[in-house]
């Protein structure tokens, strides 16, 4: 899921995402969007998908995690969590039971659940702590998102958070309650945070032992390509990433055959295509050379091709796994794929 | 003409040009592609268009206008301007004879003379001298410009440009000299700078009564979609402006019925497209409450959407002028169009 932070992709227009990368669904942020547009705003334009002329799912997170790495004086308490907009200063609180609200007016396809994301390193006691208090909290998320009517005419799903941070008991204890409440699709929180890999792949293996597997496993904030393929192999189904559009910006690419700084004197004169094997009409359109020109003047159609650049190769990695996961060949692929991938060009 | 001063015009890609908006031609700015990417790059990339992936004509600037509004401690004489880079400070001298080597090696299809343009207001005296080394430098333009060959194995044209800022006499003889050159097709610069509306005009027509009307008259940095209108019906053919570019960039949208600032309260809960009449993709995508929340958030989509439409709506009015030409219906849309076209929405 290409990260849409408020409302939109940076730099890509809904057609691009839809037509030429094949994006399938996007995800919003729950904390920007309740800020701005706001949910007046969301709600007279029928939902999100009426306003940003997305016509596909839009999963929301549930602004948890922004609220710990955005928001100005937080505080966390067993009701929810108040806050400082990052924006204009002004407090707000955010409950399990509001933000099912919130997320249903905003009209996101896959709501959810407001959990606790624990830091890295995380001692045990608070991790088994704001693991229980992340379960208490779903139970009132569900409670509230049975009680109330999906909004302009679609269906609107629940997802859970598996939480539990490295510690392999409390992320099987937490597989389990999630697995048991029984919704659409579940998700994995807390990864991703700073953990070394292994340890990120370790957990991972953990709960898709225990989520069911003829339900969506969704990994939260990951990841790199190889990061990607590692997980899909875990048995993860969805991810979201800002990587692909952040480093972008920054120039940094992804290709099938490697990572590319852009910014590098080296492209300076390379006047080959961005990506040859890449099927994207800006990959082909525009040379590595023009590309890095684009990014040294600071030019806006820098952050553009290479956004979608990079979300075409994520949708590229995505896709063909799905591909040779149907016809047998994705370990034997992915084992190929994973060096490639990481090597700097 | 969209203007793609370092061979980009800002937040479009080439494919939205050729394909959503129709332009037939883009400008480059000569001073800009000189520093950035240099000469060097765009020679071993065998011209502009191969390097930014623009398959129609390009007309470039001779740079003499970004050396006097950019460049830092400039000096004119006789023999062609000194100027130190606004981007690194270096030293650089144009003459009559290099920008024509300059242009040639972009890969210009169109080349354009260099000039002083007076700014505005221009003593009588000052402008008279400055036409007449206009003159003398083009002169040597056109000298090294014949003695010359096309690169990159396309034809590549010189126009001239008529100066003689305000003064009716300065533009008569201005404009019989340039016609004299008989050049593929025929500028006119020093407007737009400053002056009234109603003296551009009759400056304007007071040239135009003498360029031949059988090869392009280009009006150099015209103007709003008033001007424009205004401008043809005097005979301009050709225009370029980075007005609807940067204008979007700040919220400012023209439309068919009028100019709207995205920026104000008022549009914050319009759902209506940005403007339902026009064909654009992106124009009956997006919403005008979504193009403000976008701008209200500094998101890059905001400067693509606004950029695309009000080059759109350019491109609109001078494809609908031809079409009116032939038709002989122009004048009076003209003048139906004007004060639709300059009102506050």
């Amino acid at each position: 899921m290409p990260v849409g932070t408020a409302g939109t992709v940076k730099a890509v227009h809904q057609r691009e995402h839809a037509g030429d990368i094949g994006a399938q669904i996007i995800l919003g942020n729950t904390y920007h969007l309740y800020l701005r547009p706001g949910l007046q705003v969301l709600q007279q334009a029928g939902g999100l998908h009426k306003f940003n002329g997305w016509q596909h799912p839009i999963l929301t997170d549930s602004g948890g995690y922004q609220i710990f790495s955005l928001a100005a004086q937080r505080k966390l308490t067993e009701e929810g969590a108040t806050f400082k907009s990052h924006i204009d200063g002004s407090s707000h609180f955010f409950s399990p039971e509001n933000v099912m609200d919130t997320q249903r007016i905003i009209g996101a396809d896959i709501i959810m659940a407001l959990d606790e994301c624990t830091p890295y390193p995380c001692e045990y006691a608070y991790a088994k702590n704001s693991m229980h208090m992340t379960h208490r909290w779903l139970d009132r998320c569900v409670s509230r998102f049975r009680s109330t009517e999906p909004l302009y005419n679609y269906s609107q799903e629940l997802f859970p958070i598996v939480q539990g941070s490295v510690y392999k008991d409390l992320r099987e204890q937490s597989a389990e309650y999630i697995a048991s409440r029984n919704c659409f699709g579940n998700a994995i929180g807390g990864l991703s945070v700073g953990e070394p890999a292994e340890e990120m792949y370790a957990m991972t293996e953990v709960v898709t032992n225990i989520l069911p597997a003829d339900k969506p496993r969704y990994l939260m904030g990951v990841g790199t390509p190889v990061n990607i393929l590692e997980s899909i192999a875990l048995g993860i189904d969805m991810f979201d990433c800002v990587m692909p559009t952040r480093n972008a910006r920054h120039g940094l690419l992804f290709t099938r055959n490697g990572i590319i700084n852009i910014r590098n004197e080296k492209w300076k004169n390379d006047f080959s295509p961005i990506e040859e094997e890449s099927p994207l009409f800006s990959d082909t359109q525009y040379s590595k050379a023009y590309l890095r020109h684009l990014l040294v003047c600071n030019e806006f159609l820098a952050a553009q091709i290479a956004s979608l650049h990079n979300l075409g190769l994520y949708l590229w990695l995505v896709k063909e796994s799905r591909r040779r996961i149907q016809d047998g060949s994705f370990m034997e692929w992915k084992n190929k794929m994973v060096p490639r991938l990481s090597q700097r060009l």
